[in-house]
């Protein structure tokens, strides 16, 4: 028995792109024969049908090694050492590190915390000046669910400042709540297509007309000179697959969130961090005195397979959760479900039975 | 009938790695259970395989989205603003792009010119002076296969400028000519995966002990810290099969490409691009009043693929071909024939009696 509950560190892989790249998917898009132009035409396809998929009118799409790369090339691309920048205390690391980096290069940066888990418009508006080069809020919290609305976080800040550029990390927003962004008004948003069962090594950076962006590496001159090297064939067929499904069903994964918050709510001791509004596809819990990593490991050796803190860097206790208000000793044992479209009702009970027994096991030894 | 002549742009990937990814190789080497632990532990020994390939004893490897990536790691990592650095004018874009950055950002770069298509150690040992940060001379030429003596250029450097790290792009290097790192004393060397019949989207840099390297990308902190982004374990899984492979038999990729040059030569007005030491896997030749994007989309419409130019850049002509003296109008008109293990004496024999009828179609035409 195998239930797979980390659909927010990776989904598994939809089989369906292998068989085109085997084919002839693989040829060098930059290759001047029939077939490899080919591949680079699909690839153009797959570039159009994820600007629809997010409802991006005017602009363009650079594919990336990842959500990582594709946070740093649109915050780098804004960087003049001395400026002003604002994001939140709860961004990935790929956010934060990087304004990290900032701080060292001689930007500065306002850090706004959390409130309910979520960012406000208005706590990000305030820390936004006449030198504010670029604000990036994520918008689905990627530990906690919290479902950011930087529609009106973006408004707030043109508002204050109409110069201002708006990132946001939209890598566990894609097919999670709807992505407008005609609507939303971002200058740019960041994807990673192995959270939807895509392959781990491709992103994409979406940008609005006529954003400058700069590239962090040089070469060939692929990607509308934005991001050189060969590319990503594979990783772009199987995000192509990947955009092609069906988002999960809302309501499904509603009823699953609830049925494991109800279930986990019966042992003792369980804080479940609950942002005020959020996607159902995660569910933050702590277990008062567990330590996440064992808990983790021992549901992993029946095959039930969760999330520890961020799920992204070994061993560390969460930021996010201790900005978040969390108390030290819960966001240490915090753990992390977070479903796809194949997780079911009947896994969601297995789960909570041998969290329960585990939980219960652990206390008494 | 497929002949695929166009190992150099790209290669067929291996099947094999597929299933284990499909099993459970998928799931994110930073969780915390036995399955995602298992994954990191794999990567771990593909970085071990791919030193001891290349015979790096001291010192480590980061995994990247591709050779690109490793170059602009290995070159950006010692830039200083003002200082100075030595290449050659047949790099790879992803080399000889970076030092236009480089020059851009006020480094001083100097362009050593090849003799008889290679790079000599003399040549570039007089540029290096004391302020001389990094040297970077590629292995393979990616062109016309020319191979340069790196171990001695690398001697020369340092005995120059013991301070002055030295680079070497390896892409095209890997598999087609020994490569003992011990021996060559380079500090950094790039190689690519899809060149070997790996995926595209992962490269690696291997480096000496105690050589600083700096991230381009901020994040999680995989890769050491030095290249964030979750692991690529598809790309890693593949690279790991190509390394186990025998690398193409010498004896035989030198019997195809003397064929090839033989049959070749039959046809009237052909100039072989012949660098005094080279790879055998690679043929660069210019057909006289043949443009060659022409040439290749016909020869890829009988089913044989050959590269042109670069194969990495649409449309360009060849800047290598220049600097190694060829002229403008056979610069033009170069293709590349390059070979994987998989080719065969029939297969030249096919191609070369396709090429002498389509040049001489369009000839009359």
């Amino acid at each position: 028995m195998q239930i797979y509950l980390d659909n927010a560190a990776t989904t598994k892989p939809l089989p369906d792109a292998l068989s085109i790249h085997a084919d002839f998917g693989w040829y060098n898009p930059s290759a001047a024969y029939g077939l490899a132009e080919e591949v680079f035409k699909r690839a153009a396809q797959t570039r159009s049908l994820l600007m629809q998929t997010v409802r991006l009118g005017e602009g363009g799409c650079i594919f990336t090694s990842g959500g990582t790369e594709a946070n740093n090339i649109a915050l780098l691309s804004a960087f003049k050492s001395g400026a002003h920048y604002v994001t939140s205390t709860i961004e990935h690391p790929s956010v934060y590190a990087v304004f990290r980096y900032i701080e060292q290069q001689g930007g500065r940066v306002s850090y706004v915390k959390p409130k309910g888990f979520c960012i406000l418009a208005d706590d990000v508006a305030s820390e936004v000046r006449e030198d504010t080069a670029l604000v990036s809020i994520m918008h689905v919290n990627n530990e906690t669910g919290a479902l950011n609305d930087i529609a009106a976080i973006c408004a707030a800040v043109k508002a204050k400042n109409q110069n201002t550029l708006f990132h946001s990390d939209g890598v566990q927003a894609l097919f999670k709540t709807p992505v407008d962004l005609t609507h939303i008004g971002a200058d740019t948003y960041s994807v990673s297509a192995h959270k939807i069962h895509g392959l781990k090594g491709l992103g994409a950076l979406l940008y609005r007309a006529n954003t400058k962006l700069k590239p962090l590496l040089y070469g060939g001159g692929q990607e509308n000179t934005l991001r050189s090297g060969t590319e990503n064939t594979l990783g772009i067929q199987a995000f192509d697959t990947a955009l092609r499904q069906e988002p999960m069903d809302i309501v499904h994964a509603q009823t699953l969130h609830n049925e494991l918050m109800d279930g986990l709510l019966g042992i003792s001791g369980t804080h479940i961090h609950l942002p005020g509004k959020k996607v159902p596809h995660i569910l933050s819990v702590s277990f008062e005195g567990m330590r996440a990593e064992v808990l983790v490991r021992l549901l992993g050796s029946q095959g039930i397979y969760i999330g520890s803190g961020a799920a992204c860097a070994r061993g560390k206790i969460s930021r996010v959760l201790l900005e978040c208000g969390v108390p030290r000793a819960l966001a240490e044992g915090a753990v992390r479900f977070s479903f796809s479209r194949h997780n079911t009702k009947e896994e969601i009970k297995i789960c909570t039975e041998a969290v329960q027994k585990t939980v219960s096991q652990l206390r008494m030894s």
